[in-house]
C-alpha cells in the first residue's frame, strides 16, 4: 500500500507519518518512510538547493527541482518497495506541488499533472491523506523551529496553499482531507481509520 | 535573434559559439553567450550534479535536472536579453536532452517536448544549428581532455545521438544540420551563411 500524507507546514505530517508506521509495523507490515523532496542521495541534494538560500530559483525551476527528487525517490526506494509488497508512507508527494506551484505560484495545473505523471511512472498513492488545520495555527506551530524558503513565504501564499488542498480534494476525491487542528491522537486515530477501511476492502 | 547549436561531443560547439559571437558583434549587433545547462548560479548547480560524478540519477531525473537549467536560464538570462533586443547563442538546448533522453535514453520524445515546452515558456530559436559528425570523430577529438558524465555513456549511447539528431532534423526541418567534420573556418563560414540568410529576410 503506498499511503501520502501532505498538507500545509505545521499540519503535523511529519508526526503523524511516524506513528502510522509504528502502527502498521505492529499489524505486521513491513514499512518504508520516505521524504519528498529527500530519500535518495540526489533527493537530498535537491532538498538543499529547493530549501535553502543564496540562490535564485524561478517558479518552473522550483517545481522542475520537486520532480526530479521524486522521479529518483520512485526509482530508487517507491517502486522496489512496493514491489516487494512493502508499505510505503511518504512525507508530502505530488499534491503539494500542485498546490504550491500551482495554486499559490501560479502555474497552470495541468501541466503540473502532466509533468507529474511523467515523474511518478504512473504510480498514484492507494491512501492520499491530507491534513488541513488553519494558517494561523500552522504559523503558531512552527513558529519555534527554524524556516525554509518555502515556510518564509508569507501570509497570502500560505493561505493560497490551503485553499488550493482544499480545493484540489474537491475536484479529486481520491484525496481524503482530515481536521488536523485536533489533538495529535485524534488526528492518528482518523488516519488508522481511514487506513483500516482500506485493507478492510 | 535566438541561437542554439547542439551537436555530439567534440563537434566544436562552443569553438563555433565564440567565432559566431565576435562576428555577431563586429556586425554591430549586442550578443549574449550563454551554455545551458549553466549560465546561472542555479544552473551551475544543477551542472555539477548532472555531469558531476558518485550520485545515482536515473534517466527521468536527469531529463528533470536539465529542464530545471533552462528553466532558470530563460528566466534570468535568455528572455531579458531577447526583450532588450540582444542576439543569444546558447551552446546546447532542448534537442539535446530530445536527442540524449529521447533516441538515446529511452524517454518518450513526446514526453520531452511537452516537458520542454513548459522549461522554455515557448521561447523556440530563431535559428537552430546542429553540427554533424560521426563518433569515431567525437571519441578522437575529446580523447585529449578529461570527460564528463554524460561523456563517458560509450560509443552505441553515442551512435543513437548522431542517429537521433539526425532524425530529429529531418522530421523538423527547421534544424539546421551541418557537417562538422570540416576544419574550423569551413563550419564557421556555414554557420555565417545560415545566419546570413535569417538575417537578409
Amino acid at each position: 500500500m503506498f499511503i501520502t500524507i501532505d498538507g500545509g507546514d505545521g499540519s503535523g505530517k511529519t508526526t503523524q507519518q511516524r506513528l502510522l508506521y509504528d502502527w502498521l509495523q505492529s499489524l505486521g507490515r513491513e514499512v518504508v518512510l520516505c521524504r519528498d523532496p529527500g530519500g535518495t542521495r540526489l533527493g537530498d541534494k535537491v532538498r538543499e538547493i529547493v530549501l535553502g538560500d543564496g540562490v535564485n530559483i524561478c517558479g518552473i525551476s522550483e517545481m522542475f527541482l520537486f520532480m526530479t527528487a521524486r522521479a529518483q525517490l520512485i526509482d530508487e526506494v517507491i517502486r522496489p518497495a512496493l514491489d516487494a509488497g512493502k508499505d510505503v508512507i511518504a512525507d508530502r508527494f505530488l499534491v503539494s506541488n500542485i498546490v504550491y506551484q500551482g495554486y499559490a505560484g501560479g502555474m497552470a495545473i495541468k501541466d503540473i499533472e502532466l509533468i507529474g505523471n511523467v515523474a511518478t511512472g504512473g504510480i498514484k498513492p492507494d491512501v492520499a491523506i491530507i491534513l488541513d488545520i488553519p494558517c494561523g495555527v500552522s504559523v503558531e506551530r512552527t513558529g519555534g523551529r527554524a524556516r525554509d524558503r518555502m515556510e518564509r513565504k508569507g501570509e497570502e501564499f500560505h493561505q493560497k496553499v490551503r485553499d488550493g488542498f482544499l480545493d484540489y480534494a474537491k475536484k479529486n476525491p481520491e484525496y481524503v482531507v482530515l481536521d488536523a487542528i485536533s489533538s495529535i491522537g485524534i488526528v492518528e486515530e482518523s488516519i488508522r481509520n481511514v487506513i483500516s477501511s482500506r485493507l478492510g476492502s
